[in-house]
């Protein structure tokens, strides 16, 4: 090894080192390992221009291993990112550029917030999904512009993870050949050896998955790593993993040991391993000139690669400009005019229909007026209804497919469609039943914390769904999703609430859940209600009592709405005036100022709300002295009208509860 | 085949296409192609006694394609279970024992309750691990008690799911030669060819794994089912996958297509695959006197197997009662007299604790007089603090052991607990970080439904945990953990609270989730509080207000309490006389009779509640004209200290909300 590549590597591993000394708290045993790969990758391979990390065309790089992060910053910081060597120094603390996991849109250069172990898998295999995909739709012969590789750096605890594994199952299915992963194979994990928990043959399990598996015997060996990354450049059918034999904490006393995970090393710790790798005590965040400056040459080569494809951007705007906007339109997120414009309106006579449906019908709609709308569902497309019909399936061999098969991979579908948000280009979404939103949770956090624009189509949203049982009905899932911070859930009452909650999720700028029914339920009359005003807002008045003055407001939401309307019509039989409320979008509404939740929910009013699932929440809305119907326990096996008539989910028990209500009998449940 | 061999498969294929029919609702698919498997492992090898389904030592079948219920109903039904033909013939209707997945608790003779993919799949490998440990450490010369094996169907489905795929990788790695899967390997799913989304090499993937792998050409072929099924149970270091090519709605004129799967045959479709099968059209739910008899032998010898093996036991309790006493314990689920001799009681001068060292602390008082007590974590054991001191690891080479290295594989770990726990003799607990109970969700509902006894143990409670950051500080985590019914979330607010949670957790046959903090807080004196008698109750007051006439109650949950402490004696310096109630399991607290609620909880007097977390379902609480402190957002990457101050969890931000809501000003948030 050079010198000069020598005197490279090291700044990055103890830029590294030194930002976790100096945190107290950080993860230096990757970085000492993984910096040898990480650095051929960035210096020889990685097309990426440090001043303008939106550039479209740049290859991805995904730090699966989030925990590594100091390693990231380090590369970012000496390739010439706005990442000046102060925020190196402030590593873990509070409002710094550099938080203890990578964080995209808190660090220039950062693609993906990784740390939950195989999250950045998932994401990086979505991310080459988009790429192959919008180079197959909007390139143009002679006009490469989306032609770029994603790249991973993944773990062993990436590997071990299920959502991993599914990822892996459906890259090799789709035969993503510019995915590159870097499997850093340290032989450690957490608790101690590998060999402890971890005893599989991974690099056969990736064979069996379609992949090109490569290895690298030695992780310091660099022209290995460099031959190996050629090779799997230029298989463009296969992904590929890498396998490269490190040692955790190379060079310090615990090389090898569980300690050189997750702790500093230690002052003495931190001496002995300078010592060992023959770098200066001090100073410390050394950056020695030469090494700087050739790291730096990233800045000038990123310059002149978006230079060259800015000026192939142009020609094509000069040569075909229909294609060059369409591109840029597309590459840049702008809705295309009139989008919305086939958007469907339906009529009580359109119905009942199931939410699901509808659904179905404002994909017909937008389809092929959004092409940057993709996506696909969990093995259950044909009950998600969640198909963009007359368009290709996405696979190994069409790559212009808009349709995605992501089979019984609920998380990984997740994990992708996060990608190929992240990736730009593409509005994606992704369907299953709303029970199984639990298994894809971890990557639903991540769409919310980095705010991607995906959209989930959860169906089959309550008991309603019947027979297949309580294994099947969603109780506790509108709760546990609506308590995920920055994360917009909607349950549309109706065809028309569904076409209004399209449209939001289309026009939001981060994750919206849309919540549907399997079974069919009325249509309300758009002249009569409403909804198009109303849902924006997260809650309205659907239906005002006769006489302009309620003694009771019944909220509800999805198929439990035209529940509220016949007890507001049994009510009113009863001359008992109740207004009722659709709350689609809790969110939404919490978002409102307090003079219009005032006006739709007026204090004093009593309250009851109706929904098919935990009351849990509910309290915000009725208050102490109110009631909630729900259920707040699990279903049942039978006929949808079945479970829910036993389950009291009729007009009749809200009747029965308004009834209680007013009349002061005390309530069930707790005070 | 024989003819009487064809006669019993042909026997369940139509049990389960009638009940389908006859419901309107169901998979027939499966039934029809998987029949013959699951007669000869049912007819050739399987060891249970319909007669009691309880046997300890019964073989265990898991039918993780829960979708293929019917089948199972079929076999329970022929083989002489208490499931009478009548309920075949209300399969999937309300309050039938056939519901639409096969339910544990439900349906005699079903093990687990299965459905969503993957999760049967996960608690095989639990029980199996539970076979080969309570054979290692209950089993003496000549008296092998514990000798079974664990069997189990499976599909493209469960094996595309990660959760299955962390279970394989785990139970490679764990050497389980009692496990033996059937994969129904149909090349259908529900979407279509599994060529779509699921084309790896699932041989070489299990390969990988450390798996034996078999194959079946034709699923027909009852010889080569029974042979690859002798050889599977003949190699006893390596779990056993056996690949059997079948097909989809054998014999239907959907047969091989996706129409095939989850959707009734009609009444033509029923009509022409009798026909083509060579089955009476009439009378549906027939069971011809041969196959019968045939089928009903499986009483006679499982009451014989069941006899001898209570021969055994009775000359294992005359040769050695002690032993024969600790295996009957044990298999029984009877806590050990003085199982809570040695629990400890805390001191303040002990402390500040962790709530996850008190935690390892309760472990480590436990371990030695709770043999059935074992588990350990998902790769976190020496962060959460979850190991069995003194005690071996459970691995390929030693089964005796009760500390788990689970691997970074949440969701495989709960799987795996749930089945341990169904398999009865253990009382199985695991550890991850909070915020990854995300990851494990799927299984931790199922948990829930069957009520299996196991224990979680989720550390890094909140933002406290610092500067890991917002990926690894939970923040909905409480909120939609505690939404899942039947599911019981511990956060104690010291280490005496820990004890008492702990305590409540060992006797509950219910699941259980302990949520400690990694942060050192202070010990609350137990002279001083009601904690041994509050913490059952799930909420109590903790500390009155002096002069006992409070005028504010302040409610919190965990590290949050003793902030509320803090603020208390900060508004006693104000003559301000406040009240502090931990709550550290709302489920138990619900429970309580409202006359205890309301001592608890005077109504009139205003409420803040104090808790790191979302605070979603606080109202429940506080009421509307009430305050909730906590985190509707996000956290970040800082020192805990400095994070908790930034987000306001301060004793200051709670005196500042009492007085604002005593002053009557209006406070943050929604009405």
């Amino acid at each position: 090894m050079s010198e000069l590549d020598q005197s490279c590597i090291n700044t990055l591993r103890f830029l590294a080192v030194d930002a976790v000394e100096k945190a107290k708290s950080g993860h230096p045993g990757l970085p000492l390992g993984a910096a040898p790969m990480a650095y051929v990758l960035w210096d020889r391979f990685l097309r990426h221009n440090p001043a303008d990390p939106q550039w479209p065309n740049r290859d991805r790089f995904v730090l699966s291993a989030g925990h590594g992060s100091a390693l990231l910053y380090a590369l970012l910081h000496v390739s010439g990112y706005d990442l000046p060597l102060e925020e190196l120094q402030r590593f873990r603390q509070w409002g710094s550029r550099t938080p203890g996991h990578p964080e995209h849109g808190v660090t220039p250069g950062v693609e993906a917030t990784t740390g939950p172990l195989g999250q950045g898998f998932a994401m990086g295999v979505g991310m080459a999904i988009a790429e192959r995909h919008l180079a197959s739709t909007l390139n143009r012969d002679g006009f490469p512009l989306v032609d770029h590789y994603t790249y991973g750096l993944v773990s062993d605890g990436d590997l071990m993870e299920g959502v991993a594994a599914e990822a892996a199952s459906l890259a090799g299915t789709l035969g993503l050949g510019k995915l590159i992963y870097l499997y850093d194979d340290n032989h450690v994990s957490l608790e101690g050896p590998t060999s402890w928990a971890f005893t599989e043959n991974v690099p056969d399990r990736f064979a069996a998955y379609g992949w090109q598996v490569l290895r690298v015997a030695d992780g310091n060996d660099l022209p290995a790593i460099e031959g190996t990354l050629r090779d799997a450049r230029s298989n463009r059918t296969q992904p590929s993993l890498i396998c490269v034999r490190t040692h955790l904490g190379y060079g310090s006393p615990v090389q090898d040991t569980r300690e050189a995970h997750g702790e500093p090393l230690g002052a003495a710790g931190v001496r002995a391993t300078k010592e060992k790798l023959g770098w200066p005590l001090e100073p410390t965040f050394l950056v020695p000139e030469a090494a700087r400056a050739h790291f730096r040459l990233a800045v000038e080569r990123g310059a002149r690669w978006q230079k060259e494809w800015e000026a192939l951007r142009d020609r094509f705007r000069h040569d075909q400009p229909e294609s060059a906007r369409r591109l840029e339109e597309q590459l840049g997120g702008t809705l295309p005019r009139d989008w919305d414009a086939a958007l469907p309106t339906f009529r009580p006579t359109d119905g009942p229909m199931a939410t699901r449906d509808a659904s179905q019908k404002t994909l017909d709609a937008l389809a092929p007026r959004l092409p940057s709308l993709v996506g696909g569902a969990a093995d259950l497309s044909p009950s998600t209804k969640t198909v963009l019909p007359g368009f290709p399936d996405y696979s190994a061999s069409e790559a212009i497919g808009r349709n995605f098969h992501f089979g019984v991979r609920e998380h990984a579908m997740v994990g992708a469609l996060n990608g190929m948000a992240l990736h730009g280009g593409l509005l994606p979404y992704g369907g299953t039943f709303l029970v199984f939103s639990d298994y894809a949770r971890g990557a639903l956090r991540l769409a919310a914390i980095q705010q991607t624009h995906t959209i989930f189509v959860f169906t089959h949203d309550s008991v309603g769904m019947g027979e297949d049982g309580p294994t099947h009905q969603p109780i506790e899932q509108l709760a546990s999703l609506r308590a995920i911070p920055d994360f917009t859930v909607f349950r549309p009452a109706d065809a028309n609430e569904t076409v209004a909650a399209w449209r939001l999720a289309v026009q939001r700028r981060a994750p919206s859940a849309l919540v549907f029914t399997r079974q069919k339920i009325p249509i309300l009359d758009p002249a009569t209600f409403p909804i198009a005003e109303g849902v924006p807002r997260g809650g309205y008045t659907l239906s005002e009592a006769s006489g302009g003055s309620p003694e009771v407001v019944v909220l509800a939401t999805g198929s439990e709405v035209w529940l509220a309307l016949e007890a507001q019509r049994l009510l009113a039989e009863r001359n008992t005036g109740a207004r009722v409320v659709s709350l689609p979008c809790w969110r939404l509404f919490d978002e409102q100022p307090a003079s219009y939740r005032d006006s739709v929910l007026p204090p004093g009013i009593p309250r009851v709300s109706v929904e098919a699932g935990v009351t849990m929440g509910w309290e915000r809305y009725v208050g102490p002295s109110g009631e909630s119907i729900g259920l707040d326990r699990f279903g049942a096996s039978a006929p949808g009208p079945v479970v829910q008539r036993e389950l009291g989910l009729t007009p009749e028990h809200v009747v029965a509860s308004v009834q209680r209500l007013l009349a002061g009998r005390p309530r069930e449940g707790v005070s």
